[in-house]
């Protein structure tokens, strides 16, 4: 069914897993999101591939990740810690993080808000 | 580990499954939740029990619902829609909205901005 078939709630309703949804960016090397745009809240689901790395950086919106699927170690603020799947975190206005995949990837749903004006169009990295 | 011998990060740090994390609510009979407020954000681990029924209700922060586990059946807007396992939704501002859970129950990560002020402490219901 396409868009134009759908009803109106159908429209706010998306899959993790369904790759033709969102806004496509290459976040870094085997790091791929797709972003949803809402009014206060972003929301982007990330696939990191194995062993990816993300590497540093920050930004002013106020960031929440779950980890979905797989494993990782964050870094935040110049500590790390190890997340196993259920674990979500608060990443607090421009407060450095970075993250790096465990040997299986993972799966993260990444939350900003206020929304990252930078991930409105696809694009490459980080931003900020 | 006491809260007092956590680091920085590992306070930021939380699990979907770990019931003493959260401000505690009772939305309604069988679904009840787990508060994590932040600046711009908050989220809230919504456990349904099997077929417990969320009543219509409204409220003017923006919504996302994240379904984790189990079905449902989303209310919203006077239409309806089946959810399973990973998909994901936007509720905007002011649209009343409720939900089913099916016969195995429902586990419902929603993000809620600007944080809801009435969920900052421990309650009873949905607000609103």
């Amino acid at each position: 069914m396409g868009e134009e078939g759908k009803g109106a709630l159908a429209r706010e309703v998306f899959n993790l897993r369904e790759a033709a949804q969102g806004i496509r960016r290459r976040l870094g090397e085997g790091i791929d999101t797709r972003i949803f745009p809402g009014e206060n809240v972003m929301l982007s689901v990330v696939r990191f591939e194995p062993s990816a790395v993300g590497k540093l950086h920050s930004h002013v919106e106020e960031q929440w990740g779950l980890l979905l699927e797989g494993s990782c170690v964050r870094s935040q603020g110049g500590e790390e810690i190890e997340l196993s799947v259920g674990d979500f975190w608060h990443s607090p206005s421009g407060v450095p993080h970075g993250m790096r995949a465990g040997a299986e990837g993972a799966l993260i749903l990444d939350i900003f808000s206020p929304p990252r004006p930078e991930y409105l169009k696809p694009g490459e990295g980080f931003g900020g």
